[in-house]
C-alpha cells in the first residue's frame, strides 16, 4: 500500500472531481475551468478516458501537445491528474483496419463502431494496440507532477461477451487450460446430455443463439472466460504501467451492474478499488442499492478506502426516463459513499458536452455554466471534503454481519430452465441487506469461503453454487457459534452446476436440519400467505430435521408446512427462508434474528430513515450520519459529539436538516 | 396393425415407464434403477434419445458396449425398451465438420449448437448419417429381448424451419413436384400481387425475414414444405428400421405444442400414434386442453390407443417459472390420457439430471432420491396400472361429436395481414371443446373432407381455408341431417390462400343460410355486447338469407345484427357463430346445440367438474372417471357398477376422493 | 403550374377513385370494372404502381399488351389515368440476379423479398433498371389519350433505410459534399466524444448497431442522407419522365407516417402533392391526427390543393387489430380531407385482392361485390364529388396560425440517449394541433425559417433542434407583434446537434424571457399537477427573466415554479409551455392565447365536435361542415348559405346528419 499511501498522503483530503475532457472545448475555455475546478474545491480529475483518436490520429502518429498543455495547467493549479490509458474505445482507423477485432454478438451479428469498448477482448489487434499507446502514454507521463493515478480502460464489461471466432479459439485455450482433458470437461459439464459430448477441445464453441436452453456449465464457464478474457486486457496494460512507472498506483472503474466480472479475481490487482455509481433518482430504494454496491467496494479491498469514479451530479442520460436528482440528495448520496468507506467522490463529467451521446448527462458545470442549483451543491460539497483531512485512509471497523457474494453463483442462478426467471440475485441481495441497512447494522461483503469467525452474523442470499468445501465452511462458522440465515435455492449444484444429490440443500442439510423436497415457485407477480406476512417470488415442500418452523406458509399447495426456520447446530443457529418475505416482513425477520446474534447498529437509537456508518482515524472513530428523509429530524447521541461539518457541538443530539448529513467525532 | 398387437400382448398393460438416459450415471447406479423400476411398477422405458455423441464418439466409431450392458439389464428385469434411433441431437464432431447443415433462421441468423435438434430437415449430410446409424443402432439390437419399440427423432418440428440456402433448394424441388409449372406456381401463389412473379422457379426464395406482410400462400406452402421434410427425416431412418427388423413396431413422439407438423400425413406412417403433453399447471384449463390434445392423438389413429410418451411427473424446466403439479394431479391427469385412449403412461424421466439443462425438470426419481411424495405417487401409479390388464388395446367408442382440424389450415389463419391477430386456432379449438369437455361428451376430431355422417354434431372452429369439396363434404353432411356448428372467418380462401369470392363465406353461405358483408374485428381485449351474454375477439355483419338470429348483438357498430344463427338446411341444422362467446355463454349455447342433436355425456347426470370417457373391452364398456375438484363427490350411476381400483362395488354411486380416479365395469 | 392546371381542367371536379390493378384478374372482370367505375362516379385511377414483374417478365422483354388494352378501356369509358413507372418493387428476376441490390437492415441482417420496396434506394443497379422501365412506360404511353398523371414509385420511405456498404460509399460521398473536410465533419460531428474523431472520410461507416447510443449527429446525418437518396431515386425517374413527356404531371404519394423523408425538400420536386392516410378507426383522433397531416400536406404545396391518394374504404390489413369504418365515416373523412384542401379523394384500391397480403384490406369492390354498404357508401360518396365543379383548384384563405415543422429536428428529437424518451414530435404536434382543430381555426405548417408576418400566432413544439438563423427568425416574428407558443425541449441543439450554449432554451430566452435550469422528465405514465390542470411527460425548473408564470406546478421537486409562462416581447407575446398540459387543460389555454392573438375560427359559433374548413372558389369562399358527432346537430351560420350537396337552402341555420357534411356558399 506504498502507492496508494503515497497518494492520499497527497491529496490529503477526500478526492473530489470528475472526467475532465478538455479535448471536447477550444483551449480558452481551459482557463475557466481551471478557474472553476478551484471555486468547486476540485482536487482530482480523470483525464483523457476516450481520447484515443485524438492523442494517435493516425496509426502510430501521436499528438501530446494539447495533453502535455492540460497536465501542466493541472499541475500549476494543484489538481491531481488520474491519467487514462485511453484505450477504452478504439478509434475508427484502428477498426476500419481491423473489422475482426469488433466484437460479435451471440446471435452473430457485428456490433459496431459508434459507442464505444467495440472490441473483442480476446483480440491480438486490440491488446496490442492497447498496450502501444498505454506505453506511449506511460513514458511520456510518469514523471508529470500532475500524475497521482493510472485510469485502465473503462467500464471493463459493461458490454456484452463477444462470440466471434477468435475469442471460440481463446476459449478453448482457457478450456484446455481449465480441465486439461477434454473428457474432464466433458464431466464437468455433464456433456453426456442431448449428445454434447466433445471429442476434442477443438469443437468447442462460444454458447451462441439461439440454441434455447444452453448447456448452463457451458454458460457459466462463458462467463468465468469472459471475465478473465477483460482481466487480462487489464492486466497488459498494468504490466507496462508498472515497468514503465512503478511507483504510480493503477486501477480501474468497476462498472455499476457489479454483475460482468468477477471482482473477487480482479480486486487484488488493483492498488485501490474504484467504481461507478449510477442510482436512478426515480427509485425510492437508490439509497439501500448503492449503500449495498458501496458495502462491495469496500469489502473487494479488504476494508480499505475506495474510490467513487463516477457518479452524476444530477440526471443520466441512458435510461428511457432521466430523473434529475432532487435538490440535497447528491450531495447526500455522496456523503454515503464517505460513510461506506469511499476516500474520493467523483463525477462524470467536470463540463457537459456539447454534441454526442451523453450531452445530456449531468455535469458539474453545466450546459448554463457555474451557475444553479447543480453547480451550486457541487461547489458547497467541494468545500466541505476539502475540510475533510481527518478521514482519508480511515478504515470501516469490521462490520458484525456479512452477505455472501460470488460471482459464478450469480451467474449461474440466472441461468435459463430453472424453476422460476424471478429468482435474480440483486433482488435476493437487496431483500436482506436492506433491513440491516435500514436498521444502521454495517454489513461487509465476503466470498463463500471467507474466514467468518469475526462475524457475529453470516447472511447468505440465493448461493445456488457453491462448492463442497466452501460449503462446509459455512458450516463449521454456524457449528462454531455462528449466526447465518439463508434464502432458498442455495446449495443446490457444485461449480460445474450439477447438482449436489442427497437431497436440497444437499450440502446444507445439516446444518440447516431440513429438507427440500420441491420446488413451488410463485406465478408472475403471485404471492403467498405466511403466518406472520406475505412471501413472494417462491415456496417450497420443506421437511424439518431438527429445525424448528418459524413461520408457516398458510396458502397454497405448501400450506401448513415451514416457510422461515430456525435450527440450533453445534453452538450456532441457521435460519432458513422458504421463500421471499415481502419488504416488512423480512425487517421484522432480520431485525430479531441480527438481534439475538447479537449484531449491533452502528449507533443505537436512530430514527427510521438515518443511516450511520463509522470510519476509524487515526484519533479515534468518526460517525457519519445522513437523513434520508425530506423532513427535518433530531437524533439522540449515546454522548457528546462534535459535529466537523457544522462545526457546532452536538451534546448529546443533533439536528440533521432533510437530506442533511453529519459528520461526528466523540466529544473529548 | 400385427407389430402393434404383438407389443400389446407382450406389455399385457397399461404401459409405464419413462426416458431412461443411463449414459448420465456411473454404472453403479444402474443395478439401483432397475430395482426401483420393479418397485415402481415400471414396464417400459425410452432409451438412447440423446445418445448419439456416446454411442459415435467419432464419426465411424462406436461404442454400444455401455447399451448392450443396459438392454441385457432391462431384458432380465422384464422391462421393455423403447430403444431411440438417437439421432434427435447431432454430435459437436459432426457439425463441426459440417456447419452447412446447422439450421438458418427467417433473419439469416444460424442456430448454433448447444441446445438439440439443430439440424436443417433437408440436409443431405444430415439425413445420411442419421440413416446411418440407424442402422447401426437397428442391426444391432434388431433381435434383443428387451426390445419392443423403435423410438425415431425427438419431437420433429419443436424447433422453427430452416431457412438456409439448402433448404431453399429443397423447396423448390417440392414446388416444381406440387405445382408442374411455374405459371401454375404463380397462378397459386397470386404473385401478381406487388410484382411477386416467378419467371423460373430457381428464383423462389424461402419466405425469409424481415420483409414484412409475406405473400401468404408462399408462408404456407413453406409451412407445408417443412412437415414434408421433416416427415422425410422420419421415413428416411424407418425404412432402414423395417428393412432391418420388419416386426418392430415404430413411431415417433408428436411435440405438445401439436402445430409445426401436419399430423394427417404423419400418422399413416407410425406404427402407433405417440404424444408428450405438457400442461402448465398454474393454467386452470390445463386438464381441458390436455382432454383435447389427447382426442387428436385417439383420432389421428382412427380410434385405435396411443401413447403418452411424455409427460412430467411434476413441475417442467422450460417456462420462465415452473408450477409443481399438485399433489394427484400426475395421477389423476394420467388416467385422463387413459380415459381418453392412452395404452401407455410415460415420463420424462426417470431418474433427475444432476448437469445439464433440464436438470430442474422432475422425474420419477428426482434428485432427493426415491422418497418423498413424486415418487411415491409414481410408485402408487404404477401398481394401479400394473392390474389394467383390461384396457390395452381397448378402443374409445366412436363419439357423438367431430371437431374439424386441418393444419394448412391453421398455418394458414395464423398469418398476419388478416383482421386480428387475435384470431388464433387453438384459442377457437379450446373455446369449442371446452364445453363438450365440461360436459363429458366426446369428441373425436377429424379431417375437413372425412366422412361424417356417423356424427351427431359438427363442430368447425374457424375453418378459414378450405377447399371447394371439403366444403361441399360439410355442407352434404347437414343436408343429410347432421347438425354443425361454425364459427366466424370460416370458408374464406382455398387451399393457396385465395378468396372464395361470391360473398362470405361464400363455400357455407348455402348451408348456414347467411352471408357476411363485413368483419369487425373487436380492440385488443375488447368485448361487445350479446342479447344473452358477451361475446370477445370479433363481431362482424351478418346478412341472413333463410338462416333465424338467436342471438343478437347489442353494443357497438353492428348492434341489432345477427350474432348467433340457426339454419334448417335440407334435413339438417348449421349454427353459426358470428363472434367468439365468453366461456360461459359459449357454453350455454352448446350445451343446447348438443342436446338438440342428440349428443350425449358419456354418462349422464355428473355433477360439475367430473369427467367420464368410456373405452371397449373386450368384455364390454367400461368407464373411467375423473374428479377434477379438490372436493371430494359422490356420483350416482346408472346401474350398479364395479371399481377395477378400489376393488370395491359401487352399486348405483361412487364416492371419488378430491383428484380421485374411479375404473367401472357395469356390473354382471 | 401548367401540369396541374389542365389536369384539373380535365377532370373539372373533385378526382374520385383508387389504385386499379387489373392484372389480378382476368380480363373478362374488366369490362365490369370499367361499368361499376361509371357507376360508382370514378374518374381517376392509378395504375400498375405494383406491376413491374407483370411487364418485365423477363429483363428487357415487355410485355404492355394487357396495359395497352387497360388504357384503352379507360380512355374510352372517360377515366383518367394516373400512370404508375412500376418500380416501387422489383421483379424476382431483378433480385434473383443482384442480390447485393437487396437493403441491409442496421444489425447486418439483410432484407429478402417477399414484400415490397425491398432496395437500397443508393444501389446502382435498382436505379437503372427503374430508370430503364421508366423510359419503356413513359416511351409507350406518353400521348395515350387516358394519361393524365404519372405516379413514380409508391411510399418512398416507408421501409427502415439500407445499411449497406454500397450505403456506406453513397454517404460517404454525400458527406464530403457535405462538409467538404474530415476536419468539418469532425467538427460537426463532435467526434472528440467516446474517442470518434476520423482521419479520413474512409472511416466513416452508416451508423450500424447494436452501438449503443449512436453518435446522435452521425444518427441525424444519417436521416438527412437516406431521405436524399430516396429523393435521387423519385428525380431519376422524373428526370425520364419530363423528358419523354414534358406536359404531363409527376407525382408520388407521400407516406401516412409523414416521418422518414423531409417532406420540404422533396415538395418542389412533384407537381402535386399526393398523400396516402390511413387513420385507425379504433382511435377515437383519428380525424384529429389525418387533419394535422391533411394540413401539412397543403403546405407542403403552399397551399394548392393536393391529391388524397390513397385511403381505405374500410378496414386495412396491417394493423394487429383492423377496425372496420363505422357507416359515415369514409364519406366524413373523405370530406374532412376536400376541406382541408384536397382535390382528389381514392382509395387503396379499386376491386378486393383475392390473393396475396392485402387480401382483407377494404376496397371500393368487395369480396362480396357491388353490394352493401361499403359499396354503397362509395358509390353515393362518386355522386357527390361528380358536383364538386366549383371546388377543384381553390385554395383555402391563408390560416390565421402556422404550426413549425422541421424533419430533421423531428429526427434529432427522437435520438436516444436524452431526458426522456416519451418526448416524440408528433404527440407534441397533436397535443398543439388538437385544441385548434376542435376549435375549428385552419392552421398551416411552415418550415422554421418561413415568413411568418402574416399569421396571427405560431405555434412551436419541440423545436429541439433549430439553427440560430430560424431562431432568429421566429424571434423576429414575435418582437414584430406575433404571438408564439412553444413547448419545451425547444431550442437545445443546432443542426448538428451540438448544445447550443449559455443556458436552455439559449436562442430563445430572450423571446421567451426565461431560462430553463434543469430539465424534469416525468416517469413513466407520471403526472405532475398545475395550478390549473394536469402535465404530463415533463417538467423542469423555469427562471423567469423577464417573463410570467401563468401556471404553475403544485406538486413534485418543481412544486412553485412556473409551468406556463407568457413574456411580452416587442410588440408580440411569447409563451412557453414547460410541461405538456393533459387534452382539457391544454385546450383551455390554446382557447385562451389564440384568442388574445385574434386568430379566429373558420365560422363562429360551432358547436363541439363540429368543423368547418373554407376554400375560396372563383365564385368567393365555400365552407364545409363536417359533423363528427354520432349524433344531428343544428349549426347556426352567421348568415344565409346554400347547400350545395343537399341543395337546400340552409338561410341561417345547417341542419348535419350523424357523421353529416355540408357544402355552403354564403346566399348572394
Amino acid at each position: 500500500m506504498n502507492r496508494i499511501g503515497s497518494l492520499r498522503d497527497r491529496l490529503g483530503r477526500i478526492a473530489y472531481g470528475g472526467d475532465y475532457n478538455p479535448e471536447q472545448w477550444p483551449e480558452q475555455v481551459w482557463e475557466e475551468d481551471l478557474r472553476l475546478m478551484k471555486e468547486a474545491g476540485v482536487s482530482l480529475v480523470s483525464v483523457g478516458i476516450f481520447s484515443w483518436a485524438t492523442v494517435e490520429p493516425e496509426p502510430g502518429t501521436y499528438d501530446f501537445g494539447w495533453l502535455d498543455r492540460v497536465m501542466d495547467l493541472l499541475a500549476d493549479s494543484g489538481v491531481a491528474a488520474c491519467l487514462a490509458t485511453m484505450t477504452a474505445s478504439p478509434p475508427p482507423w484502428l477498426t476500419a483496419r481491423h473489422p475482426e477485432m469488433l466484437p460479435t454478438g451471440a446471435d452473430g451479428t457485428r456490433m459496431w463502431p459508434g459507442g464505444r469498448q467495440h472490441y473483442c477482448p480476446s483480440s491480438p489487434v486490440y491488446r496490442e494496440h492497447a498496450a502501444g499507446l498505454a506505453e506511449q502514454v506511460a513514458t511520456r507521463y510518469a514523471g508529470h507532477p500532475a500524475l497521482a493515478l493510472w485510469h485502465v480502460g473503462n467500464e471493463y464489461g459493461n458490454v456484452a461477451p463477444c462470440y466471434c471466432d477468435v475469442s471460440a479459439d481463446a476459449f478453448r485455450r482457457w478450456l484446455r487450460e481449465r480441465y486439461g482433458s477434454v473428457d474432464a470437461l466433458n464431466d464437468a459439464w455433464s456433456t453426456t446430455f442431448w449428445s454434447q459430448r466433445y471429442a476434442s477441445f477443438d469443437e468447442v464453441l462460444p454458447p451462441r443463439s439461439p440454441a434455447p436452453f444452453a448447456n448452463p456449465a457451458h454458460a457459466v464457464d462463458y462467463a468465468r472466460f469472459s471475465s478473465d478474457e477483460l482481466l487480462a486486457c487489464y492486466l497488459v496494460e498494468k504490466e507496462v504501467l508498472r515497468r514503465v512507472s512503478p511507483d504510480v498506483p493503477v486501477t480501474t472503474n468497476f462498472p455499476p451492474s457489479l454483475r460482468p466480472a468477477d471482482l473477487w479475481t480482479w480486486a487484488p490487482h488493483l492498488d485501490v478499488v474504484a467504481y461507478d455509481a449510477y442510482p436512478d433518482p426515480f427509485d425510492p430504494a437508490a439509497d439501500a442499492k448503492i449503500a449495498f454496491s458501496y458495502d462491495v467496494m469496500r469489502s473487494l479491498g479488504d476494508g480499505e478506502p475506495w474510490l467513487l469514479m463516477e457518479q452524476a451530479p444530477s440526471a443520466v442520460n441512458w435510461r428511457a426516463r432521466n430523473a434529475a436528482k432532487p435538490a440535497g440528495a447528491m450531495r447526500l448520496w455522496s456523503w454515503q459513499a464517505v460513510a461506506h468507506g469511499a476516500d474520493a467522490v467523483m463525477f462524470f463529467q467536470w463540463r457537459q458536452s456539447r454534441g454526442g451521446a451523453e450531452k445530456f448527462h449531468s455535469a458539474m458545470v453545466p450546459h448554463g455554466g457555474p451557475t444553479g442549483r447543480v453547480f451550486e451543491e457541487v461547489r458547497e460539497l467541494g468545500h466541505e471534503f476539502a475540510a475533510t483531512t481527518a478521514l482519508p485512509g480511515a478504515r470501516a471497523p469490521r462490520a458484525d454481519v456479512a452477505m455472501v457474494l460470488d460471482w459464478p453463483n450469480w451467474w449461474a442462478l440466472e441461468q435459463d430452465a430453472h424453476p422460476s426467471a424471478d429468482v435474480r440475485f440483486l433482488d435476493a441481495a437487496w431483500a436482506l441487506h436492506g433491513p440491516l441497512y435500514d436498521a444502521s447494522v454495517a454489513c461487509d461483503v465476503v466470498r463463500p469461503d471467507a474466514d467468518l469467525s469475526a462475524y457475529r452474523l453470516v447472511v447468505v442470499p440465493n448461493l445456488y453454487l457453491v462448492a463442497e468445501e466452501a460449503a462446509r465452511g459455512l458450516e463449521r462458522y454456524v457449528e462454531d457459534g455462528g449466526t447465518l440465515v439463508m434464502s432458498f435455492f442455495s446449495g443446490i449444484v457444485d461449480s460445474c452446476d450439477r447438482v449436489h444429490l442427497g437431497g436440497y440443500p444437499a450440502p446444507f442439510r445439516r446444518m440447516l436440519g431440513l429438507r427440500v423436497e420441491e420446488f413451488r415457485p410463485l406465478p408472475e407477480s403471485g404471492t403467498i400467505g405466511l403466518s406472520q406476512g406475505t412471501g413472494t417470488v417462491w415456496s417450497e415442500d420443506v421437511h424439518l430435521e431438527g429445525a424448528e418452523a418459524v413461520e408457516h406458509f398458510t396458502t397454497g399447495e405448501p400450506a401448513g408446512r415451514p416457510a422461515v426456520t430456525r435450527h440450533r447446530f453445534g453452538r450456532g443457529t441457521a435460519w432458513y427462508l422458504a421463500t421471499r418475505p415481502d419488504p416488512a416482513t423480512m425487517r421484522r425477520l432480520i431485525d430479531r434474528i441480527r438481534e439475538e446474534a447479537g449484531a449491533r447498529p452502528v449507533l443505537p437509537g436512530l430514527p427510521e430513515g438515518v443511516q450511520a456508518r463509522a470510519r476509524v482515524t487515526g484519533d479515534g472513530p468518526c460517525y457519519i450520519l445522513l437523513n434520508h428523509r425530506t423532513t427535518p429530524v433530531t437524533v439522540d447521541l449515546p454522548g457528546p459529539m462534535t459535529d466537523l461539518l457544522g462545526g457546532a457541538d452536538a451534546a448529546g443530539t443533533v439536528r440533521l436538516a432533510p437530506r442533511g448529513v453529519a459528520v461526528l467525532r466523540p466529544a473529548g
